[in-house]
């Protein structure tokens, strides 16, 4: 049997946990596996782009688990009342090819991208950072400032969205977050002063939420929303100016900010900052810049990380096929044996076969044709 | 909600509407969708090899459907008790990106490899086929079996397996088919004077389970167990010596009989045979050779049937969340709302949106920072 996570299972394990210290838990999962980066099968995730969206699928394997998540983004299935993102994901045994667990990965998505935010950010800002301006109150806002608070202390926080209502649904989901909030009548002034800025806009645009007059010195920028062939969020000039962080570079070159700059743009891997192998921040005035697309890596860990706190209890799903003999797949779908044959097997003595013949001549009925 | 199919449902299915019938059902959805073979955006497996085994996702899309199979191939496995071949696949929306369904394919992979293998060979064996070698007595067998006797009108079988004990399986799995089936006593037995010859074997090596003293002009070569690279079942000879039928040819010359030969070999494509674009068998002393190794399109055949059937009455699964307020997911988590902003939003009339703040500024409790 494999394991099944739905909604109703998530929702209830980040109701006994807590939001953030299952953010605290993630981060620590997904800095695990960014740690030995070089030890996975990488590849750009396998996109199908239609008129209205797109449809990817992400796998990435460390040789002994194989992690695939299947996510869509459509902007406009809001007009319609459905989410523009939606996941789920599968967790396989490498040694075997079986599926070990089928997870939701819409909740999970939203928690692991703003867990890999906030590594990257740990990693890449000015020490001592407090505010952050939030440009985009969607679906992903409320998830990137609970963990830019449990994992870097941010406890200032301006959001503006173009989207009225999306700023109530924003500071109303975080009133009692501990988090101080205010609500910016423009994006100048969300972002003046802040030490940190995330912009997680929806646009499928080639979209400037933020200009180059916005950037101060010494700001993390955390670009979330560009992840497509043709969806950025950043003026040109900004990637240009700032040290940028990637987290799978062949990735991001297609789909993030810095697909507006020359392929050979130089950039570092986030993976490379936190192993030493390579500087983060080299100066308090650098304007640093998170190129952030969500990487197949973050949901590996994700699934990995639920698949160990719901171990424990866990309901199944009949999704694979169990055999006592596993050379008779039909033999799960024939049709009711005779009973002459089930009593013949039942003789076999020790044997956990399905039912046998038992003497195949007795089925060799007819010659071989010359 | 996303509907689930469980391999219990599969069987269920099954022993309700007959095998034989679902798989002359199954046939007729590959063969429309082969037919509109253009209108489908195509790409060769993804791919996960390990020391092991091989893990590989199969995307497939018409623009209005989209279908994907995780499917492993581990050929050790049975000696621990599990399948070679396990799968499952997903249906989805194309326009919202969302699931439609989850199904098992473990069985349904081996039932839309037969169907599959059964349309190639009525548009390309001589017409009057009556007598089929199988060589392979593994999972895929008995599926090949009935496909050809329900198809094609095959009803003398010769079978070998070099393990006996599968060739007792499969004569006692089919004994009450109404095909004649004879155990052969070798593979130059079984082949002497059949109409088409099917291999399903499951070596993963450069075999020679067919040598070209035993392939007689006229013959159809139903080659199904080569597919991957490095596995292949025919000596090269044969299929140089054949006219060659293939799937999806960038994928078959990495993983079929045809990676044998150099990368310009001359092939045909069945969808273009089964439009009329291309001729199949041009000579009754012709060898037709079905270079099998599975693609995407038949699992989005086989999941658009499955969900067609079992339309009526599903079982769903919470893959997805349902949400009233699509840009509010965090609401779906967050944790209880303090009462006095339940009672503000339900003042507001028609309204179908998550609670909402009454007024926003009692949230605007932080000056900008300057």
């Amino acid at each position: 049997m494999t394991q099944f996570i739905g909604t109703g299972d998530i929702r209830a394990l980040l109701r006994r946990i807590g939001i953030e210290p299952f953010l605290i838990g993630l981060a620590d999962y997904i800095e695990t596996d960014f740690r030995r980066w070089e030890r996975f099968e990488k590849a750009a995730r396998l996109a199908s782009h239609s008129r209205d969206g797109v449809i990817e699928l992400m796998p990435a394997s460390d040789g002994a688990l194989y992690a695939m998540k299947f996510v869509n983004g459509h902007p406009r299935n809001t007009a319609v009342g459905k989410l523009t993102v939606t996941a789920f994901g599968v967790l396989a045994d490498v040694t075997t090819g079986y599926p070990l667990l089928v997870s939701e990965m819409t909740i999970l998505t939203a928690l692991r991208t703003a867990a890999t935010s906030a590594v990257a950010a740990r990693a890449l800002a000015r020490p001592g950072s407090r505010t952050m301006a939030l440009i985009g109150a969607g679906a992903q806002s409320e998830f990137q400032a609970l963990a830019f608070k449990a994992l870097l202390g941010i406890d200032r926080l301006r959001v503006f969205d173009i989207d009225g209502e999306a700023m109530d649904k924003f500071c109303l989901n975080l009133a009692h977050s501990g988090i101080a909030i205010s609500r910016a009548a423009s994006i100048a002034e969300a972002v003046a002063g802040a030490d940190i800025v995330t912009t997680c806009t929806a646009a499928k645009t080639r979209a400037s939420v933020l200009t180059p007059d916005l950037v101060a010195p010494g700001m993390h920028l955390n670009a979330i929303g560009g992840d497509c062939p043709g969806k950025t969020e950043l003026h040109p000039d900004i990637v240009a100016g700032a040290a940028v962080f990637t987290e799978y570079t062949p990735q991001t070159r297609i789909e993030g900010e810095i697909q507006q700059l020359p392929a050979d743009y130089p950039v570092t891997e986030l993976w490379q900052v936190l192993t030493g192998k390579a500087a983060g921040r080299r100066d308090p005035r650098a304007v640093t810049l998170f190129d952030s697309v969500g990487f197949a890596i973050e949901d590996f860990s994700a699934l990995r990380y639920v698949r160990d706190l719901t171990a424990a209890k866990s309901r199944d799903i009949d999704l694979i096929p169990t055999l006592t003999d596993p050379k008779d797949l039909f033999g799960l779908v024939a049709p009711q044996r005779p009973k002459w044959a089930m009593i013949a097997a039942s003789t076999t003595v020790g044997s956990t076969r399905q039912v046998r013949s038992p003497a195949s001549s007795t089925l060799s009925d007819v010659a071989p044709k010359t």
